[in-house]
C-alpha cells in the first residue's frame, strides 16, 4: 500500500481548524461485486480514542447514506459537529475513553474514499459514471482492508444506523470471526420496494438536471444543484415522521401573518425543506448520491444465502443488539424484527429493542435516552465478556 | 353568461370517439380568495344520468388533484376509462340510473376550466403564472355558479376523495342549505405539514426544470416534462402503501434475471414509477399541478371559523358519511376522525367508516366492496329521506 494521503476532495473544502482525517491509498485492487475492480483506491477514515495493547477495544462505526467518517468533532467541510455526537465521545455510550472508534468513508462516497468524485488514475479526470457501481458488501470489503492495514483483527462491536446498519449486518455475515458484537440500528436486511421507489425519485431528480451532464459535471464545470436539492428534500421527509413534522412545524407560516398566494415558501416546513436541500448540495456529490442510493437498493442479504436470511448468520458467535424506533417508517420495526427472527432461527445471541419515539428514522441520530441506555448496556456487557 | 363552448384545452387533444363534455363561459367575474377575480371564466363539466322533475337527485362528484370531470366513460385525452368507474355508473353505488351526477373540472385545472393553461383574455396568451392562485373555496364557489347556471338549487349529495373530499367539506361549510348529504372520503379538514412538504418537493422539481421557463413554457414552446414526471413519481409513492408496493412489486426485477449494476431501472417498482411519471406528463399541465397542490396546502377549514372546526358545521342539517382507509398515510384515519369529531361537536348527523385495506390512499379509486356498501347504503338512506 502507498503512503497515507490527504483525501483530494477535502483539500479545497476544508474548514479552518478542522481535522482532515486520515486516508490510506491501496495499490492492490479492490474487487467489487459488479465484476470490476479499482486500483489504486483510497479509504478515508477517522479514529477516536486509543487502541489498547490487546487490540481488543476497536468499535467500527458505519455511516449512513449522507454521512461520512467525521462522527464527532468539527466537520472539515461544514464546520458543524459530526453526525453522531449524541452516541460517540468521552463518557458517551460509545465511550472514546474506553473504545477505539473507527469510521471510514464508504467506497463510492465523496469525503475522500474512492468514488465517482475522485480522479480516475487511468484518465486523470473525475471518474463520474465510469466509477463501477458498488454494493454494501463492497463497502464492507473496503473497511476490512482498512482494518487489515491498521492491524486490527477483531472488532469489539460494529454499529451504525440506516445504511450503517446494513453494513453491520454485512460485516456479521461476511466476517463472522472478526465481529464480537453487532448493533444494527433502524435498518433492514433488504431495501423495501417503497424505499427503492423513493431513491429512484431522487436519482431521477438529479439526472433530470441538465447540469448533471450525464454525470460529467465535474469535468464540465457545472453542478446539478437543483436536482440534488430536490432529491434531498424528498428523502428528508422520509427521515422524519408525520407527528414530528406536525409538532415542529404544523401549518405555521414563515415570517408572515397570512398566506401570500404565491409559490414562494409560505409555510415553515417549506423553508425548512429548502434549507435542507440547499445546505446539502454544498457538502455532497450528486454522483455519490446516485451510487450510494443504488447500493442500498441492491442490498438484500438473504439473496446471497439462498433466500434464507438465517443462513447469513448460521454458526455466528457474534452477539447482536437490534434497535428500531416506533415512528420510523423508512426502516420500520417489522424490518428490524425480521433480522431478529433470522438470528433466532440461526441460534445466535440477539436482543431486540423497540424504542418509543415520534421522531421517525432520524431518531437514531438524536437525543434518545433509551437508545443510549441500550447501547451503553450492550457495549458494557460485551466488553466485560471479552475482558476489553 | 356566454354560450357554452368546447374547452380549449381539449380540442387538440381529444381522442377519437370520446365525449368532450360541456363548458359554460361566464362573463360575470369569479371573485377569488386571493383578492383577485377572473372574467370571463369557464367551467368545464360532465353530467351522467338524468335530472328528475323535482331536481332532487343531483349528486356532485368532486375530483382529486390530478382528476378531472371525466368520472366514467372514455377519457378524451387518454382514451382510458374515467377515474371513478368503480363507484359511478348504471347500477353502481352512485347509480346513474337513479342520480344525476355532475362533475366539474376545478378552477385552476387543465381540462377546460379556467386555469393557468388557458388563454388570458386580456393578453391572448396562456395565463401561466399570471393566473391568480386559487383555493379549495374558490373551486367550490365556481361549482356553485355552475349549479346556478344549470338550475340546480340543492344537491342530494356531494362526494369525492382526497382533494375532492376537501371540496365536499367546503361545500357543507359554505352552502349548508344546498347540501342534503356529504360523503368526504380519504381526506382532511387541513393539509398536514408532511403533505405540504411532499407537495413542495413536487413544485420544486417542476420549477427546477429549465423548460418550465418561469411558467411561460406554453408561450415559449417547451414542456417541463422531466420536472413534472419527478413530481408525479414522488406523489405517486404517497398514494400507495408500503404493503401494497411490497405485494405488487417487492424486489422483483424488470425483464432481467440479475441486477445490472447500472442506473437504468432494474426493479419493477422503478419501471412502474417511470411509467406513472411519463404517462402523467401527456395529460396534465405543469402549472396546473403547481396551482392545485398549492390550493390543497392552503386548505385549513377551521382557520376560516376562528380555528374551531366544529364552527364550520354549526347548525348544519346536512347528513355526513365519512370514510377512511387503514393504510392511507396521506390522509390517515385520525385526520378523517377529526372531521367526525367536529361534526359531533356541532351536533350534526354523521357516520364514520374506517375500511380495512392495504392499498393506501388510492383505495378510494379501487375495488373496495366496503366502500361501495357504505356509499350505497348512505345514498339510499338519504334519497329515501327526501323522497328522491
Amino acid at each position: 500500500m502507498a503512503e497515507p494521503a490527504t483525501p483530494r476532495f477535502l483539500r479545497p473544502l476544508a474548514a479552518p481548524g478542522a481535522e482532515l482525517g486520515h486516508a490510506i491509498t491501496f495499490d492492490a485492487p479492490l474487487g467489487l461485486d459488479a465484476g470490476r475492480s479499482i486500483a489504486p483506491w483510497t479509504c478515508a477514515y477517522m479514529t477516536y480514542g486509543s487502541l489498547n495493547a490487546a487490540r481488543s477495544n476497536a468499535v467500527l462505526v458505519c455511516h449512513a447514506l449522507t454521512g461520512d467518517q467525521f462522527v464527532i468533532g468539527r466537520h472539515p467541510v461544514t464546520g458543524k459537529p459530526g453526525w453522531w455526537t449524541s452516541m460517540v465521545g468521552p463518557g458517551k455510550p460509545i465511550d472514546t475513553e474506553r473504545f477505539f472508534v473507527i469510521c471510514a468513508n464508504v467506497v463510492g462516497g465523496c469525503m475522500g474514499s474512492s468514488g465517482p468524485a475522485e480522479t480516475d488514475p487511468r484518465t486523470g479526470q473525475p471518474y463520474g459514471l465510469d466509477f463501477p457501481l458498488v454494493t454494501v458488501r463492497d463497502m464492507v470489503r473496503a473497511q476490512a482492508a482498512l482494518l487489515d492495514a491498521l492491524g486490527i483483527e477483531k472488532l469489539l462491536c460494529v454499529t451504525g444506523g440506516s445504511m450503517g446498519g446494513m453494513q453491520v449486518l454485512q460485516w456479521a455475515a461476511s466476517y463472522p470471526d472478526r465481529v464480537v458484537s453487532a448493533m444494527p440500528i433502524a435498518t433492514a436486511a433488504r431495501h423495501s420496494a417503497q424505499n427503492i421507489a423513493f431513491h429512484e425519485v431522487g436519482r431521477q431528480a438529479i439526472m433530470a438536471d441538465p447540469d448533471w451532464r450525464g454525470g460529467r459535471y465535474a469535468a464540465e464545470g457545472t453542478q446539478p444543484s437543483k436536482g440534488l436539492a430536490v432529491a434531498r428534500m424528498a428523502a428528508h421527509i422520509t427521515y422524519l415522521s408525520e407527528a414530528a413534522l406536525q409538532r415542529k412545524f404544523g401549518r405555521e407560516l414563515q415570517d408572515r401573518a397570512e398566506i401570500s398566494f404565491r409559490f414562494a415558501p409560505d409555510f415553515q416546513v417549506e423553508s425548512y425543506l429548502h434549507y435542507q436541500g440547499s445546505s446539502f448540495v454544498d457538502r455532497f456529490d450528486a454522483n455519490s448520491y446516485l451510487y450510494i442510493t443504488r447500493a442500498m437498493d441492491y442490498f438484500d442479504l438473504a439473496a446471497d444465502y439462498g433466500g434464507t436470511l438465517a443462513e447469513a448468520f448460521r454458526g455466528a458467535r457474534t452477539r447482536f443488539c437490534i434497535v428500531s424506533f416506533t415512528s420510523d417508517w423508512l426502516f420500520p420495526t417489522p424490518e428490524n424484527k425480521r433480522i431478529a427472527h433470522a438470528l433466532n432461527a440461526a441460534a445466535a445471541t440477539v436482543s431486540f429493542v423497540e424504542i418509543e419515539s415520534d421522531r421517525g428514522h432520524d431518531a437514531f441520530l438524536l437525543d434518545e435516552p433509551e437508545l443510549f441506555a441500550a447501547a451503553r448496556g450492550f457495549l458494557n456487557s460485551v466488553a466485560q465478556s471479552v475482558g476489553a
